[in-house]
């Protein structure tokens, strides 16, 4: 079976920038946009209203191939790497096409908000973990 | 006495797109910045941390007259045309040196956060208005 | 007929501000990039690559009634509601179900690149009016 | 003699999310601008109006430690780690006063457009690394 979530989308045009290519600031919103689409796919939600629970980023790192254009039909393709008791560490490829966009990772920690507003790891519910570990790599 | 804001700032690469000039949606985040900076100018904040007060828009308007490029020295003045018990109608002028950018005007309303989290309107409170006061049109 | 484009997606994550709802300057993207989808339904493009026109932005204006929030399922529908020799005017309806988030208007203008890099207004190619058409309001 | 070079603005409403703190992908925009305001400090522009040079990134990474919220004084230092033939490799560090809210990396390519717009690596031109090479770490 496999553990892979793909997500497909059309680059908007105020995605571009100058050189007439998707900025790279963007690229890794691709990268957020394809894992909140794996959570919705498996009845989960990043960012549940007035829930106790955020996921901040500990990292985000990419690699650029191939340029993005205005009208490219863009395919994310997400998998997780690691599914540890507090992070869990995705992994992204980027293509158009049979061509490779780029390749990048995001590290995020589980957190409850504090009474104070700050935020505390704490270990991923047992509900949650279950789902996302259909996405984890085999 | 004059009372218009001033604020400056430098048009960005990421705020470009393919056709080599600023995005028209960006162009709504200058007004914004030059509201916000005009507030700070008062020792104001538009968003204080856990305060009970916000300011949806409740319109926003623009006509482009020339674009504005990577780079670009970026002038916009504010003006509050019309400060209400409830709403303050802006007016925003864009430019580049000589050349005027853009026009344009936003209204937004004073709310108060509700125990369910909703917003209702709410009148400015004073002190507010007091100091929103030196940037009014005569 | 009906003459009215549909465009639907999700609110994205980065979308939102800390007020915890899509930032005003993103609504403009929403019509964008609804407007850019109804010419991709009739086989046209907004940008072709290295194409002789652009369609630079006269005026943009919106009316904000409720707010979207992340995941919400947003419908924008887009008419013409004036298809002139080198203008058209478009008109959009932001909703989320059965809740109205906005309703805008923009006005853009067919240019055509010259040899020196400016854009100066000409009238719209027939072939593009001829297939816009289907959109315009009766 | 500090190789340094420091870049400071103040964190906009509009670069914040839901999460009430400036969005990751936003950090990256943040590198991006200082090292454009590095290259201006030295006379330089990253894109030259009808250039034959352009500066894809070939990767980008950032470490996340303590969240950035509206209205934050950011400074951003960037250090080049490694000025080579055709790249560059620039370090950030981006904070609001003494506390640490990310590091971060770029590496870009200098490339020359080609008669068909694609990009072609090429050496950095001397005059370019010239001035560059103030801002090496040694």
């Amino acid at each position: 079976m496999s553990s892979e979530f793909r997500y497909r989308r059309v680059v908007q045009f105020a995605e571009t920038d100058l050189a007439g290519i998707v900025h790279f600031s963007t690229m890794f919103r691709y990268m957020e946009e394809a894992e909140h689409a794996m959570w919705r796919s498996v009845g989960l939600t990043i960012a549940e209203r007035d829930g106790p629970f955020g996921w901040p980023r500990l990292s985000a790192a990419m690699e650029f191939r191939n340029p993005l254009r205005f009208e490219d039909e863009l395919d994310v393709t997400v998998r997780i790497a690691a599914l540890k008791t507090r992070t869990i560490n995705y992994e992204f490829v980027l293509s158009c096409g049979a061509t490779l966009a780029a390749a990048g990772s995001i590290i995020c920690i589980c957190a409850r908000k504090q009474p104070d507003g700050s935020m505390r790891a704490t270990p991923i519910p047992a509900d949650i973990a279950d789902k996302l570990r259909a996405f984890v790599k085999s």
